[in-house]
């Protein structure tokens, strides 16, 4: 049964594929109406840019939203541009506030208009709303789908008024009581409806020490304070306390699980490219930035080389081992910059310990440095049987690797200071100055020592 | 108010560092005392090790075992060992069933068995229970305190029920419904019993198209599943379709984020490191081996420059231009890399798509090179004034960027294929590949038209 289960959960995307190049339409058709739209999200991510359209079209209209509303900016995109402005405001209307500011926000200016011109009044009002927020703050990030209840009311009140309303909004596990003035003062769990008795008091089941957020709170603040509290849903309130909505789990899941991607993809240079089948032009282009930056630094490492010319031409040698102290240097750098930068992220590098971290980082550098140099030492001594090569390298090794450490503390808190996100342009200053300090010292120790 | 609230949820590390270094230590357990444990846990993995141990005894023994369940395998094991095995034994024993088994699983083999020894038999079965399933499936992450209900009751008979037990489990959002042999058979949702009218016969109201998670399956896919449907708790089941438990979203967002952590640890070397404050030796033998595979890694790219000696030896400017190469192709190849690795973790990179992936990336890289090619050439033209210079570290480049883009794409695939983590080994085999090809490609072409 478990494997049937695990096969179950596979998409057909191969099928789906054959069926697509071989023109069966009506079969690809057939097999979508049969797919949950988080399926159908995971399969257009899965397809080069050419497919997306076509499976796009053969989409039933009923549940293009909802698969909007699970499609990256990347894939979403491109899409919006080959409806018409009327197809988008339908399918954009049925959806909850929060993806529905996200899908406004994804979309480029002149299609913007002429959407919002297709819109009912009712609707037009509602993007004003979600729009009035922040992108990537708690308001940006709420639903107003909340439900909520006076404190002088019985439970039995209560369970009469749910049983008339017939459904409950999505992952409701509370509802909220505010009073006359719509201000926010506790919380009743439907575990505590069910478990209290019917004749009691709002007032005397809810929970008043609860958590708010700030709708101003930014959104990776708000992640962190779920994952602490374990919370499903928390409420949000404006500057005067009043309800505005509730922020919920999976909005949560998708702002933790970006942010790590986002961490990751910036650490190689690609802060906006997440789309791995985006087109070749495209890619070309968000990838170059990086590479054009690299050329300069490496430009940079070619210069300070450059200055020891007479040195290399006096022992070739030299330009065989000029690789390996920058290279170490980058390696032990990026480890320690990787910790750092993720540190922060989760909250344990603040301000009160980075001194002690600076300490351990240069500690372990010597440590490193030494182990590595006596290697390094013994390598070259005996490749080129000369034990003055050797101890140049070693020296040189040994000052990389602890500005390497240093480095790697040092320049995420001096960029995190600057408002400059660590994880973009760490790693590109990290190996410069490793890149530089590793040939300067190796380069420069030679020429005094062995010229 | 918005500020206040964010100040609240700040930990005053600063505060209890000063008062922790003043010996003030009943100021410290009293800021301890008025702190969820939570805040307690991030503090511990904020602090040097050697304030762990001090911190960790002014904490209220009452309060251990959920602390103890907060903290990550590298900041537990240490106190782990500092306490007696009774009081191990008394604070695991008041942990959930998923984190028992991890703390049980945490344990150093000594430790384990003196703390088995002393735990009582009800306890002693339960570990032998929660430690039956695999470390890293759905089993060992499951909870068993579900509230299991018969198909034949009434609604009303469940609320009088719920109101009896008085409280249900956390994150409770569905009973289960089980047949008399306990085989799953359907859920009834919180909202489905408060919204239904109480006459209604709980096989009227209860959900049948379920989704089931079986105790085999992996943490990952399990997380996954979570994310694709939007779930906050799954029932899983044995082979046989009997209820064992429940997994809930909050084990399921430590899950994302410990492999979104792993993920980039692994691209630095950092497989088993991800305590920023472990102690100096720890880090630096953990550190030593990937710096260890980079030296060797190293040597080999020093080992081809040295077969063209007698070249550098010629003409020594190319020395300093032997790194540019290497280095352009190291940055171009981990960005595929990179984008290869997300989307083979997030499932967009597929068996099916694999072939057009590498179509692609093989595009991007000649485009790539052919601007980087253009451009280089054109600065060392201009540097050094020779063309023929130019079109050498030209024609370089840009097999080194087609080579990095298919590596990029042809590692990660290859090394999944064999069961080797590709976030691990990926990148240290790419550079690998970038250097050998772009020095080769450099001083041999060098060597052909330049000598």
């Amino acid at each position: 049964m478990a494997e049937l289960l695990e096969q179950e959960y596979n998409i057909p995307i191969e099928e789906l594929n054959t069926a697509l190049s071989g023109g069966m339409f009506v079969h690809v058709r057939n097999m979508l109406d049969s797919m949950p739209t988080s399926d159908i999200a995971l399969l257009l991510h899965s397809s080069p840019p050419k497919s997306r359209t076509v499976i796009w079209q053969l989409i039933d209209s009923s549940i293009q939203g909802e698969v909007l509303e699970e499609l990256s900016e990347d894939v979403r995109n491109p899409i919006l541009r080959s409806m018409t402005p009327e197809k988008v405001a339908e399918a954009a209307g049925n959806l909850d506030d929060d993806d529905f500011a996200e899908v406004l926000r994804g979309m480029p200016d002149t299609i913007y208009r002429k959407v919002l011109k297709s819109m009912d009044k009712r609707d037009r009002k509602r993007a004003e709303r979600v729009l009035s927020y922040e992108e990537d703050t708690a308001g940006a990030l709420m639903n107003t789908d909340t439900i909520t209840v006076r404190p002088d009311v019985t439970v039995d009140v209560i369970l009469r008024y749910l049983r008339l309303k017939g459904a409950l909004p999505e992952a409701t596990d509370y509802l909220y009581v505010v009073d006359k003035d719509e201000k926010f003062i506790g919380e009743v769990s439907l575990a505590a409806l069910l478990t209290s008795q019917p004749v009691s008091l709002i007032s005397e089941v809810m929970e008043t020490d609860f958590e708010v957020i700030p709708a101003t709170m930014e959104e990776t603040e708000v992640a962190s304070l779920f994952e602490r509290y374990d919370w499903i849903s928390a409420p949000v309130i404006d500057e005067n306390g009043l309800l505005l909505g509730r922020i919920t789990i999976d909005d949560i899941v998708d702002v933790i699980r970006e942010n790590a991607a986002h961490s990751m993809l910036s650490m190689a240079g690609l802060d906006d490219e997440a789309d791995t089948f985006a087109p070749i032009v495209k890619s070309t282009q968000r990838r170059s930035l990086w590479l054009g930056v690299n050329l300069f630094t490496a430009l940079l490492a070619a210069f300070v080389s450059s200055l020891f010319e007479s040195t290399l031409d006096e022992l070739a040698f030299l330009a065989v081992l000029n690789t390996i102290v920058p290279s170490m240097g980058g390696v032990a750098g990026s480890q320690t910059l990787t910790l750092v930068i993720r540190g922060m992220a989760v909250g344990h590098v603040t301000q009160a310990n980075q001194r002690w971290l600076m300490g351990k980082e240069l500690a372990i550098g010597f440590y490193n440095g030494l182990i590595w140099a006596v290697l390094i030492a013994g390598v070259v001594a005996l490749w080129k049987q000369d034990l003055m090569l050797g101890a140049v390298i070693a020296f040189a090794m040994m000052m990389n690797l602890i500005a390497a450490g240093l480095s790697g503390v040092f320049i995420p808190l001096m960029l995190k200071r600057m408002n400059i996100d660590p994880a973009l342009a760490g790693s590109v200053i990290l190996t410069t100055v490793t890149d530089i300090v590793g040939i300067f010292t190796f380069l420069g120790t030679a020429t005094w020592l062995l010229i």
